[in-house]
């Protein structure tokens, strides 16, 4: 088994954090994005999607998603439950971490990409071209605001985005509010249940990952 | 225990479709998104994301997203498995559901919901109201394209979406493809990979949900 990685990219980092909570090691291959290395021949005949994190396991089959990866540790049972103890937790995280990737990490991917120079016809990650798009840009800054505002709330009533308990709702949460920094987007200081709780994250040693 | 629903709508009849294909039989509340009913009070302070499906489970506690409502199900062990059997199945259906969903239902959304005049200030599900951004329509329409042409690559080696057995997956897609008939997209008649899976499918029992 091993595990495509780019140590720089917040999608894998995912996977990184979430194996670190269960106390998983898996040999990682690193895949320069910097340089492209995800469109050459090579990687394409690994993950014709251009994109890490990829997951081979040792029968030759490859994961290509970040949540499916986790997923299939999730479900081999080693290591803390980071996806929900019995069904209606799971539904519930699964509903959590949904959100944070849709209003969060993907509204922060609009914003990021559509407004870097670097990023030109690269306005959605893989091979195909993408066009960038100023009022998209826009609009991700105004749903990553909209996201900070809604994270602090729910983190008002909950110590972590699911509930009692950390999960994978919080690592994609976590990420997205980190990978805002990258559109030069941050939470305000006065959202202080957010603080508090990405001060706590923070402070988890899985997030060295 | 009660599900929300609008029987016109895509996304609550992913809910119906995987329930169908368990067997699973629940009680059913129409809230009528034609007259903005999600918008009203009453449905607010039921979900404040002003969407359907939701899940009311007997301990008052409510899932608001489709697929965390079919994952509850799933881990509730009744009927057929449709998640994947096994950790690595497991993984690989999530990829799929989850590419389905992202290059398949969103790019439908994005073009349909930019370019559909009752939908002005609406080009984003929920409450919040977004403008919308013509060039986004259009590039909904490629990404749309582009999915019908991988779909049918997928589908020519698979029976299935994730692989030889019918899952959440196919689902997924199945309903993307119907959804895209409301921006006026339809696979080409060469896609003969897709159009068989597509008539295998709609042959289904619970594609009548």
């Amino acid at each position: 088994m091993k595990l495509y990685d780019y140590a720089g990219a917040p999608s894998p980092r995912r996977v990184r954090i979430f194996l670190a909570e269960k106390g998983i090691s898996v040999p990682m291959v690193q895949v320069d994005l910097r340089t492209g290395e995800q469109f050459g021949a090579a990687f394409r005949a690994i993950n014709p999607d251009c994109t890490v994190p990829v997951l081979e396991l040792d029968d030759g089959r490859r994961l290509t998603d970040a949540i499916g990866i986790c997923r299939y540790f999730e479900m081999a049972q080693k290591g803390p439950l980071l996806m929900g103890r019995d069904p209606a937790e799971a539904g519930i995280v699964e509903q959590w971490q949904r959100w944070a990737e849709r209003d969060g990490f993907y509204a922060v991917m609009e914003a990021f990409r559509n407004a870097t120079p670097g990023l030109k016809n690269h306005a959605l990650p893989g091979p195909d071209e993408y066009e960038q798009i100023p009022a998209l840009a826009e609009r991700g800054r105004t749903r990553v605001a909209r996201f900070f505002e809604r994270l602090d709330a729910r983190l008002g009533e909950n110590e972590f985005v699911a509930g009692p308990a950390f999960t994978i709702a919080d690592i994609t949460a976590f990420l997205s509010v980190d990978f805002a920094g990258w559109a030069k987007l941050k939470p305000p200081e006065t959202l202080r249940h957010l603080k508090r709780w990405h001060d706590a994250v923070s402070a988890r040693p899985s997030t060295k990952a």
